[in-house]
């Protein structure tokens, strides 16, 4: 199986309450993001809640995801997981839907050291049956894939490649220049540094905001493909806005970025705007500010 | 009921692997701190390696444990979930299974503020029909119970008391000049700190090293109590010879005291020393020091 | 010479401006001091904004406060310099004053790693001609004494004793149980542990609060130095409420805890409210909430 | 005054010991970098030790420096200072030495606000009679120039721009994105970073290793301005194996940049390699592995 290039965005998982898939929004999102032209779709990660869903429901949500998106592009599911057990389960039900790879966080209860991770990871590659991507966030797990044993797991067959959600570039230059890793794809998470990691040899990302515009996202890696710097350019820096308006807040990495765009699926009329406990949802102020985003957005879906 | 005081042990959880049990080692263990004069029994906290087991493992656990201890100390379960309803869904596996109350630790993947916090804890006591104690341990969920937080779920009559890891005898003072709060019970994490809290008005602690002499911190607790700060700071002394030998390596927190003490319960013929994925064995220098330090115990086990 | 113990204040510096010394108010601060019954005074430490003032201006301070004090008590003055060769100018300048000894914070700009902390500390006593105490704050320099080196400087006949702001009582009892240390005193820095810390074995503290109500941290170590821990935790418990109010904002070791004081002092008719910049005086709210705590104190001084 | 653009190397500080200047090493350095193109010389930064030297030697090497550079090049002086009036001294001798521009560092000792900040800067800017940049350095000032912080103060005619070494490129492009900031200049500090900076509107870099192969890295800016992403993406690879090698140890923003730095300018036969205290030299291992990279590059210095 090839690695992914591209846009491959985060989707967020449309829900009724804690416990219940909201279907047709699930339905509704599946079309939006495929229509705006991504390379694949990144099922139950960070912005889609994966953590605060009950297993059962993980299950659930992967099978219907599978069933609607018919293959027309592939199916990423994250295993964020603190148990290895768990993630076992979870890679195999997964498998069974019809995904094509899953994406590996660390165990993120306690804090770990490189060899407890790498030992972790490996054996986990081991015991499934699935290709396998490395998701770095260390704000969230408490550890990174330091730089030597990312690359002791992009040697591997089975890993076809790493999403950083770091934000830190100095970080993702040195991903970028270990040596011997052909094929292997480098997928960068914060949006905002879409375009420069692009810059310098990034292959794709992962950007939330592909759930509400995806067609920006794409031209903005399209026109880096092809040199057009200018109008690459000019989707960042809407992709700047969004990023400084929808996920207002308390900091890159919490809640804000998701009750944000669930705000923004709801107004679009894809899907409700429940973020599963402990999240909340969008108040008075942020609400505002959106909408003004929203304005002055209008119809420019970068169509 | 009423709120558990004085020592109670945050259970290791014997195992033969990632996912299977170790009945006679459980066995043993709980024999082992009820004769040494336990208050009551933590089960499935950090010491026990609660998020890294599967929650068919941690229902199984909850059941041998009531069945061995039959009555006679009071089982505390913890519910270190980062979903909603798997902490619902345990509290209820719990409950059936004859556990006193649960130990609520704040969802611990996504960086969340207080109200998120609040109203994840409030929901859940308001969803389960066991007592609860709160749990601070923001070095490894990221998030604390504030002050004013901790009041507000303090004050409800479901709420025994607080559990706190965070080290910070800055923030267990504040806790303790909380007014109003009559009956509820206030026990310290980390062991080094026992003595102390206890001295400024504490009511019991949670320390790991009771899983291998409980009768030191019982000691402890039971001179502090009479005003025999002399025999308390003897047995203190050991407790700090303990903590510096036997979770020595990478800090409190990780995984060190784990396996430290699998080490020393291995060493005991109690159980296996086996910890589950991602925590490492104790490698060869650590194992020696820890060697020298039961030589230099001897039989001295507090009775 | 002796190492100091019991209740050190660090000395807040009256000012008139940002590099004015307020001389009546400097005069006023320390008859209120002495009066209380303090055991030495700790001039140009984080509540004397030394790092804040020019150089000239803190080898005046040093000076007059020499001279008003007229060996009554001893005077310790802090060395918290970025620079080796202004640690070395100023503790020259400290000698000639009559100073009793130099207080050490490790350079605060670079991240050290401890080698050079100890190079830099160890060369910095060979040149000096004062004796010195160790002076850990951590969340300031961004810098331990891992008990290691502190155990190595400790153990140099010029070094008299350590005083601890770092609020992690792990740590306290760390040091407190290094071997071989006689006659070297352990000071607690923060004041809401100092009651804990004398229970364990601490020799003093160095509370800011001893600048308002010096008696009431002298009654609470004579009191536990008796063994009287009623008494002691009477006094402990003023002490958690002026914290809670006077130094309240934005955490203990940032400018709340000096701009309170001097608001207390300005209140007292002390001196001068002043704060060199960058620290802001009292705000509206917070000023008011000090207020409610001086009337509840009224005449209680702790004679 | 125009704002500099391209590449500004932070001086590294020829020292013959703690507290005296390199004379003959200054001279070299200087005509080293001149020769290598670069845009402007940044004296007494992080990289040039400024917090380690006395006002003294501070104060002298101001005056060579802009002896030695003979108006060539601007040169800017480094206000990395914990005390407000030790800043306006040090800015006044800045501009009698012929200094064209200060920049500014948060002061470094207090955890401090932003209106504490703004208060300190703002002020700072009204006392001194020289243009100024602001520098953000969190990891070493321990306080963020916000961006609505920066954008206050970028808007002030007698400020030219922001040099930001946070390595946060989120950041980054949110200052890049501040509005109605004509003709101000946004440097960054990683070096690893020049490239992806320039990519998306940076005008310019302090890249310490300019003061080792200055022509890289104009190299890498003219390349970038004219579009030739290749030639600056073969000069970016060697920045990053230099960076892997020369600032290796214990991460970037402490020792280790600035005493590989020195090792290599003492290997170039340009100057001594003492390190003002904390800092201490290039040890065994590293020194091979740097050894081994100068060996790599051979002749190629980029004419």
């Amino acid at each position: 199986m090839d690695a992914v290039k591209g846009i491959v965005p985060p989707m967020a998982t449309p829900l009724l309450d804690d416990d219940t898939l909201d279907l047709e929004g699930i339905e509704n999102l599946i079309e939006h993001m495929i229509n705006g032209g991504v390379n694949g779709i990144f099922i139950l990660g960070t912005t889609g809640e994966g953590p605060s869903l009950s297993h059962t429901l993980r299950t659930a949500l992967i099978r219907h995801v599978c069933e609607r998106a018919r293959g027309r592009v592939p199916i990423l599911a994250g295993l964020i997981e603190s148990s290895f057990k768990e993630a076992v389960v979870m890679a195999e039900a997964a498998r069974e839907s019809g995904v094509h790879a899953v994406v590996i966080t660390p165990p993120f209860y306690f804090n770990i050291e490189q060899d407890e991770l790498y030992g972790f990871v490996r054996q986990l590659i081991r015991e499934i049956s699935l290709p396998a991507y490395l998701y770095n966030n260390p704000a969230l797990t408490g550890v990174y894939y330091e730089p030597e044993t990312a690359a002791r797991l992009l040697n591997l067959p089975e890993v076809l490649g790493i999403k950083d959600s770091s934000g830190n570039m100095v970080y993702f230059n040195q991903l970028l220049n270990l040596s011997g890793l052909p094929g292997v794809t480098f997928l960068v998470g914060p949006e905002q540094l879409l375009l420069e990691s692009l810059s310098i040899g990034g292959t794709g990302g992962v950007p939330g905001g592909a759930n509400l515009f995806p067609r920006w996202y794409v031209n903005i890696y399209d026109a880096a493909m092809k040199g057009d710097l200018e109008k690459a350019r000019s989707y960042h820096e809407k992709v700047m806005k969004l990023s400084e308006t929808v996920y207002s807040g308390k900091g890159y990495g919490s809640g804000n970025v998701i009750n944000g765009i669930k705000y923004v699926l709801k107004a679009m009329n894809i899907c409700n705007d429940y973020s599963a406990r402990p999240l909340l949802k969008v108040s008075g102020e942020k609400a505002e500010m959106i909408d003004g985003f929203l304005n002055s957005v209008g119809n420019d879906n970068g169509e």
